[in-house]
């Protein structure tokens, strides 16, 4: 069970960081199965899309959100401030080193970005989480997607992939033209 | 916010009725922006795909799920068995003749299917639903999302599409091969 | 059987005007079947895209081009003159008033624009082709494409649709991005 | 330049072979950039499907098929023989191996398969073609374009990525529901 709350693109602060789309912060946060008081790391936080859902899933829980880009983590702050989340560590610095600052077991990781480390990542995230645990890993590249797909399997038990594409209904004219969003792989597993 | 239990499709008693899939579930719920208390009605109920997670996300209000084909209604039934569900209600019969039966106001609406009686469909929902209801409908039909879109815009506010397209990895060979769902268009809309 | 050059996007001289993407025009000249000696219309000929391309499939044949907005009459005008196509007709005006300056019948027809007139032109453009004539129309928006199916069923034969969807790919720091376009309805028919 | 003859999928004697779309098959032949007398070599031809389209574009020239299951050589016999083909030569045994019977330089390249031996094959198509050949090669697994994309950047030039979903109209009472083909990626290259 996850506590969804669907946060609109438009209700984040934004700045020039890509940020992900909200279907997709849906699937991730509903994938990722977020309990209330699951403590979750979100690894390459970026704007901070998914560590806000995170944290309206996790009211009794805590969020990790690493970051290394001064820019984004601004606008992380500044999300996490207008949302009212206080439960939101921000972890300033580029895993897999900057993750030995967060307290573990965890109960679940999402991967945003993985900076070229992503073996370390996958065996960081294999260590520090509980059994049972989830994780789930978004991304845009083929060869990214490709490669975090074999460590899924060779790290966690029940690893599966989606590719989701989808296109939001732009008004033209009183017409619906069909906008596409970039096509996201989504990769999850369990900590067996 | 809703609460989204994400059932697995494995997880649902099936016969040939087509079911709408997982990630089309979890979408729909949380577009729906079902809470708690809500009351929902899920008309064209089909196997009750979507009508199980509106159950889970509602475990202080009530489902209404409206169906007309036997097969269907007895699938209904079993799966409302085995997911412990007491606070589905199961209408049986044709939309929009059948909705008579349903006390209002509700708060959503979810449409699966209007057997060619849309526009009735959509003007009971807008009378039955509260003010800030919302309404989710799902085709995989062209002409079925253009009227939809089209009603949608007459009766509600904030109308809203997105086509939805899933490939889920198959492996095979230790390989992932994209198998295709079929793309679904959601469309969402809110009682002024 | 059709010759198709597949001209890269990067050899049109380009505007504001949006233009079918290459592999879109790839499609839309094989399902048209053009050949060497074909009368081809493109109706709504944007930036001349399509036309240039069929101009290319016709080289004992003849294309015109229908288009009203002057900028991309003279964008076709500067495409044609790279190209090298000297038997483009530029039919300048709006369809279907404009269509009465073609010379009948033709064989082929493409519709890439409407203009709010779209029974019009399905009904010119059945009148106006041979027997065993092909018809092909390309939309982005959802409305255009429904409402052009179901001219497409009644004026044409072996009406069909399909729906593209082509992400590319993008060279970012060695990795392959997938970069979506527009998903675009192609809807095909033949004279009976 | 093109000759692309389009042939519908029904065209083709099928067994249980998986065949590439005619859609896929189209683009193929256009992407590899045909001529009348090119040499064509297609690895992993499968039912023959891009075989056919290709012998079709090369009147003055010659296609290799080259598959190793003994259903498919069978296919490909059986399509030639209605499609008239016999400028079609095939190779029966695995790749690469099996490509040492191949009379050298080609043109073209096409990789439908690869049967675990992908640097072999793309070594092997660097060397049979003439500079300024062409090669295609189509996957339905991600780990194969993957893999397929950084051999195309190691031997060839201009190396592209395209991901094509389509999704076909299937008539269904009157309305149009969009069934989808499994995403293709089509990976290109040039011998520079």
């Amino acid at each position: 069970m996850s506590r969804i709350k669907g946060y609109k693109d438009e209700c984040y602060i934004r700045g020039n960081v890509p940020m992900t789309k909200r279907e997709i912060r849906i699937l991730t946060i509903a994938l990722l199965e977020v309990k209330d008081n699951d403590i979750v790391v979100d690894i390459g936080a970026g704007t901070g899309g998914l560590t806000m859902e995170a944290a309206y899933a996790t009211p009794k829980g805590k969020v990790y959100a690493v970051e290394t880009k001064p820019e984004a983590i601004q606008l992380i702050k500044e999300n996490a401030r207008q949302f009212g989340c206080d439960h939101i560590q921000l972890i300033e610095g580029r895993a897999p080193e900057a993750l030995k600052n967060i307290e573990t077991p965890v109960d679940k990781v999402i991967i945003g970005g993985t900076g070229g480390k992503m073996e370390d990542i996958f065996v960081w995230s294999h260590q520090a989480m509980v059994t049972g645990g989830r994780i789930v890993a978004n991304f845009v590249t083929l060869e990214n997607a490709a490669e975090a797909m074999a460590f899924m399997k060779k790290y966690f038990i029940e690893a599966e992939l989606i590719q989701v594409a989808i296109s939001r209904g732009d008004a033209i004219g009183g017409l619906t033209l069909l906008r596409a969003a970039n096509p996201i792989f989504i990769i999850t597993g369990k900590k067996g």
